[in-house]
C-alpha cells in the first residue's frame, strides 16, 4: 500500500463511518443535495421545507423558551434532541459541517431523560448543545482536523471538563463539528473532512477556525455551541452565519482537557466561548457555566469570578467607544453603515454617548505584527509534523503557517522577547484608554469584524486587522449581526485611493463581490470588546443594543 | 585601561558614591564596625546602644502604631523618617545590605509632609518603605545586582507603578537594598555591592535574592520593604531574619515598570509582595495596596479582586492541612517540633482541625524538576551577555545557571512543552485537593520553608525542595516565623538513614551547625499557603495562629 493510498483510504473509511451514523430515512438523494446547494441564498428556508412544522418550531426557538416548554411539559427532551439531530443531519448533507455524530446516544439519553425526569430541571436540562472538534467526548475522536489523529476514541478519564459539566448542567451532546487541520486559519478545510461552506450563503466560506458550528448554528442546526478563538475562531464564523459569538477573556470559561494546537503557547491563548443564534441563550450558557459551575474549583487556569447575566440597565453616563478606522484598511460601506446605525443609536438615547476610540495607528500595527509572529514563532514545525504523521499533503490554507524558508524556530528567548511586547501593547492600549477624559472613557467598544466574507480559495483576500489585536489584547469580544449587506445602498469602493497593497487589494475584493451580487443580504458583523476586560458589561450592552435595533 | 581595572575603578566609584550618601555622624569607625561584626548574634542590641531611645521607640514599632502617634501628632514624619535612616545607615555599615541611599530626599520629603499636613493622612503617610533594587526609583539606579546596569538613573517616566502608588499613599522611599546579580541565587552577593550577612546572626548568608530587605528589616531598619519572589526570594530571607514575608498569586501586586531579569518569562513568573516585621502591617500595606490603589485599573496582569484583610475570624470547621515530608529531605527536627506546636495548636481549638497533606513524593519531584529546568532553559545567555556587559567576571553562586555544556537555549516548542509540564503539575495538584473528602480539604496548609541557614559560600548545601514548587504551582504563600533552633532540643540528625545522597549533605550540613552552636537561637521559618490561591485566607489564618503562639 503507497502513503497516498494509506492516508485516503483512512479519509474513505472515516467518512464511510460519519455517513453511517445518519438514520437513512434522514438522508437525502443526490438531486434534493445539489438543488440544495445551488439555491445558495436559501438554505435555511429549503432545510424548513423537509422538516416538519414541530420540528421547525423547535429549531427555531431559543434554549429559554424550550425550556419553559419542557417546565411545562409542552415537550419532552426527545422531541427536542430528535428535532435538533434531524436538522443538523439535513444541514451536515449540504454544507458538510459535523465530524463526529452522536444521534443515538443523544436520543437515547433524551429518552431517558423524560423517562427520569427530576422535580426541578437541571439548568440545560434536555438542551442539545454542540461541540467544536477539539472537545474531548468519551467514544468519539478528537481530530482537531488531522488524519492523524482520526481512530483514536477518547476515554472516559480523557473527557474536557467544559463536556463534563454540560453533562452536569443537563445538556445533550449530539454533534462535533467541523474545523480546518489545525485551527489555524480561519477557513474550514481538512483532508479527512473535506470543505464546509457558509449556510447563510453556499457562496461563501463557513469562516474559521470554529466554521462547522457557524455553519450548523447559522442553519439552526443548533442553538448553541462550543468554539475556540486564538485568533477569530469564534468571532469570525459568527459574523459570516449572522451569529452572537462570544470570546471570552483568558480564564473564564474552562479549557481544561480541550484539545488544541500549540498547547503551552499561553502567550496570546486560545480561549473558549459560546457560539449562538439567540443573544438571552449566550447569556444564560455563560451565567450556567461560570455561576453554577464554579469552574475555578476545578481548573487552576479559571478565575474565580461571577458573571453577571441578570441586569440588563446600562449605569447612567454610560460611553460607548465607535472604532472606525486604524488608518491601515479602509471600511466597506456596510461597515460604516452598520457602525453609523449604533452610534446614532447611542447618541439618541439620554444618559448614553458615542465617542471616537482612535488608538494610535502604530499601536494597532504592533498588534496585528504579534500575532502573526507568534503564529509562525515554531516555523510550522507542529503543524508539519502532524500531516507528516498521516501522510495527508499539506493543505493551501495553511501555507503561511508552515515556513518553507529554513528559519529555525524561535529560542526561548526570542519567544520571551515576543512575550515581552504583548505586555508592552497590552500596556500602551490600557494607557490609551487612561489618556481619555475619564468621562470619556468607554465602558465598551464597537468596531468591525470582517469586513466581508470570502469565496472558498480566497482566504488570504480578506484581512484580519480587526481581529487579532484583540486576541493579543485579551479583550472579551462579542461578535454580533447588525445588519445585511445592501449591494445598492453600499455600493463600490475607491480603489484609486487605497492607502496601502493590502487596503488596494481589500477594496478590490470588495468590489468583485458587489459586482457580482453575491454579497446581496450579507449579514455585517460588528465587534463589542470591554477595554477592561469586562465579559458580561458588553454582553449586557448588546442586550440593550439589540432591543433597539 | 584594561577590562580588569575598567570594572573594578567603576565598582570603586559606585561603592564610593554610595558611602558618601552616609552623613558623617551616622559612619562608624572601624573598630565599631569590627565589633558589631564579631558580635554575631546581637546585632539588634548593638545598633540599639547606638540610637538614642526616641530612634529605637519609633524604629521598634509598627506602621499601624506610628499611624496612631502621627495622627494624635504625637510624633513627626520627619522624626520617623530620621529615626530609619539613621538605623539602615549602621545597619548597612555592618551587614552591607543597601544599594541606593536616599536619605536626603527622604528627609526633605519627610519635612515637606510635616509642614503641609493634610486634615486626613493618606494611609502610608511619612512611612519610610524600603525597596529592593529592582523597582525603579526617579533618579538612582536600578541594578539588579549587575554592574552593567549601574550609573543608569531611572527617569520619572520609568518609575516602577508600585513606586508611584506608594507615593500616592504617602510612603517615603528612603533605600533600595542588595540583590544577587540577575536574583536567579538564594544568597545576595554581586561584584558591585559585596556580600549581604544575615542580620539576626552573622555567622549566615541573609538568604536571597531579596536579601538585602531581608536583612535590613531583620535588625529593625525598616518596617516593610518590597521583594520579589520567582523561587524563594521573598521567603527565602524573610525565614532567615524572622520575618513576615509574602510571596502573593501572581497578578496581585503590580509589577508594572519593575525591572526584571528573564522579562517575558510568563510561566512561572516572578511575583512581588512584601517583607515585613509585623503580620498586621503586612496585611494593612496589601490592603492600601490592593484596595486603595486598584492597581487592575493601571496594570492589565493584575487581577481585579479586592484584599480581605478586615475578618480575623475563621470559618467554623476549619482544616489546616500540615505537610511534613516529600520523602525526598527528611525534616531538621527543629522544623518538625514547629510544625508539631502549629498541629497541636490547631487540634486543641474547637472547630478547626489538622490533617496531614501528603501530596505525592512524583509531584513534588516533578514541580521540582520544572522549576529547575526552566531556570536554565536559556542556557544561561541572559546572565552571561550582562557580566560579559560590564566585563566583571561571574559569581561561583551564579555557576549553577549559567551553562558551560554547549546546550543550545530551549527552542519555542521546548519551552511550550515545559509550559504545559507546569499546567499538568498544577492541575495534579488541584486534583490530590479534590481527591480528598469535602470535609478534610484544607483552607491552608502548613510546611517547612528553608529548613536551616547557610554559611556564606555554602548556598548549594541548602535545598529548595519546599519553595520552588509553590512557585510552579502559583500557590500564595506566606512565610513565618515559628520559634528558634535550640540545638539542645532540637539535636542532630542520623545521617545513616538518609534517603538519597541530597539528604545526607542536608542531615551532615545540619549537623554541622548544631556541632558548632553556631545555630543556638536561629528562627525557624515556615510557610502558610493557599491550595486555591487565596492570598487573604493565608493572612487571615496566621493572624490567628500568632494569636496563640
Amino acid at each position: 500500500m503507497t502513503v497516498q493510498s494509506a492516508w485516503t483510504e483512512k479519509v474513505e473509511l472515516k467518512r464511510e463511518q460519519l455517513k453511517d451514523k445518519i438514520a437513512d430515512e434522514w438522508k437525502l438523494d443526490n438531486e434534493t443535495i445539489r438543488r440544495l446547494k445551488d439555491d445558495k441564498k436559501n438554505l435555511i428556508k429549503n432545510i424548513d421545507d423537509l422538516c416538519s412544522s414541530i420540528e421547525n418550531q423547535i429549531t427555531h426557538s431559543t434554549i429559554i423558551k424550550l425550556r419553559e416548554k419542557l417546565n411545562a411539559k409542552q415537550l419532552t427532551c426527545y422531541k427536542i434532541t430528535s428535532a435538533f439531530c434531524h436538522r443538523a443531519a439535513l444541514i451536515h448533507q449540504v454544507v458538510n459541517c459535523l465530524s463526529e455524530i452522536m444521534f443515538l446516544e443523544a436520543l437515547k439519553l433524551a429518552d431517558y431523560y423524560d423517562k427520569h425526569r427530576p422535580a426541578t430541571l437541571p439548568p440545560l436540562y434536555g438542551i442539545p448543545i454542540s461541540l467544536k472538534d477539539q472537545c474531548n467526548v468519551e467514544g468519539v475522536d478528537t481530530s482537531l482536523g488531522y488524519l492523524s489523529r482520526t481512530f483514536k476514541p477518547k476515554t472516559k478519564d480523557e473527557e474536557s471538563l467544559i463536556v463534563s459539566y454540560l453533562r452536569d448542567l443537563g445538556a445533550i451532546i449530539f454533534v462535533k463539528t467541523t474545523v480546518p487541520s489545525s485551527m489555524m486559519a480561519t477557513d474550514t478545510e481538512s483532508n479527512t473532512f473535506g470543505y464546509t461552506y457558509n449556510s447563510i450563503n453556499l457562496n461563501f466560506s463557513s469562516g474559521g477556525s470554529s466554521g462547522g458550528e457557524g455553519s450548523l448554528i447559522g442553519a439552526h442546526g443548533s442553538l448553541l455551541g462550543l468554539g475556540t478563538d486564538i485568533g477569530g475562531s469564534i468571532r469570525i464564523p459568527s459574523s459570516y452565519q449572522g451569529l452572537f459569538g462570544l470570546k471570552p477573556t483568558f480564564g473564564r470559561v474552562p479549557y481544561l482537557k480541550v484539545d488544541n494546537s500549540f498547547e503551552g503557547r499561553e502567550t496570546i491563548p486560545s480561549v473558549i466561548g459560546p457560539l449562538a443564534k439567540d443573544l438571552s441563550d449566550l447569556r444564560y450558557f455563560m451565567s450556567c457555566i461560570i455561576n453554577v459551575c464554579k469552574p475555578w474549583m476545578r481548573d487552576v487556569k479559571c478565575l474565580p469570578y461571577y458573571f453577571d447575566s441578570t441586569a440588563n440597565e446600562l449605569h447612567s453616563d454610560y460611553v460607548v467607544g465607535i472604532w472606525y478606522s486604524d488608518d491601515v484598511i479602509g471600511l466597506p460601506p456596510s461597515d460604516i453603515r452598520a457602525l453609523k446605525l449604533c452610534e446614532d443609536l447611542i447618541n439618541k438615547t439620554e444618559g448614553m454617548k458615542a465617542v471616537k476610540w482612535e488608538p494610535p495607528s502604530k499601536l494597532s500595527i504592533e498588534l496585528f505584527d504579534i500575532a502573526n509572529e507568534a503564529d509562525v514563532a515554531d516555523s510550522g514545525n507542529e503543524i508539519r509534523d502532524e500531516f507528516e504523521l498521516s501522510g495527508e499533503p499539506l493543505l493551501d490554507i495553511l501555507k503561511p503557517m508552515v515556513l518553507d524558508d529554513g528559519r529555525p524556530p524561535y529560542t526561548v528567548n526570542q519567544w520571551w522577547d515576543l512575550t515581552k511586547r504583548v505586555y508592552n501593547a497590552q500596556q500602551s492600549m490600557r494607557e490609551y484608554y487612561l489618556s481619555l477624559p475619564e468621562l470619556e472613557r468607554p465602558d465598551v467598544v464597537i468596531c468591525p469584524t470582517t469586513l466581508m466574507p470570502f469565496r472558498p480559495g480566497d482566504m488570504l483576500k480578506t484581512t484580519l486587522r480587526h481581529i487579532l489585536l484583540f486576541n493579543v489584547l485579551n479583550f472579551s469580544s462579542l461578535s454580533v449581526p447588525v445588519g445585511t449587506v445592501d449591494c445598492q445602498m453600499d455600493g463600490l469602493m475607491d480603489v484609486s485611493s487605497a492607502l496601502n497593497a493590502e487596503d488596494k487589494m481589500i477594496r478590490t475584493y470588495w468590489n468583485d463581490l458587489i459586482e457580482s451580487g453575491d454579497i446581496e443580504g450579507f449579514p455585517v458583523g460588528l465587534q463589542i470588546v470591554s477595554p477592561i476586560f469586562d465579559d458580561s458589561e458588553i454582553c449586557k450592552f448588546a442586550s440593550w443594543l439589540f432591543t433597539k435595533i
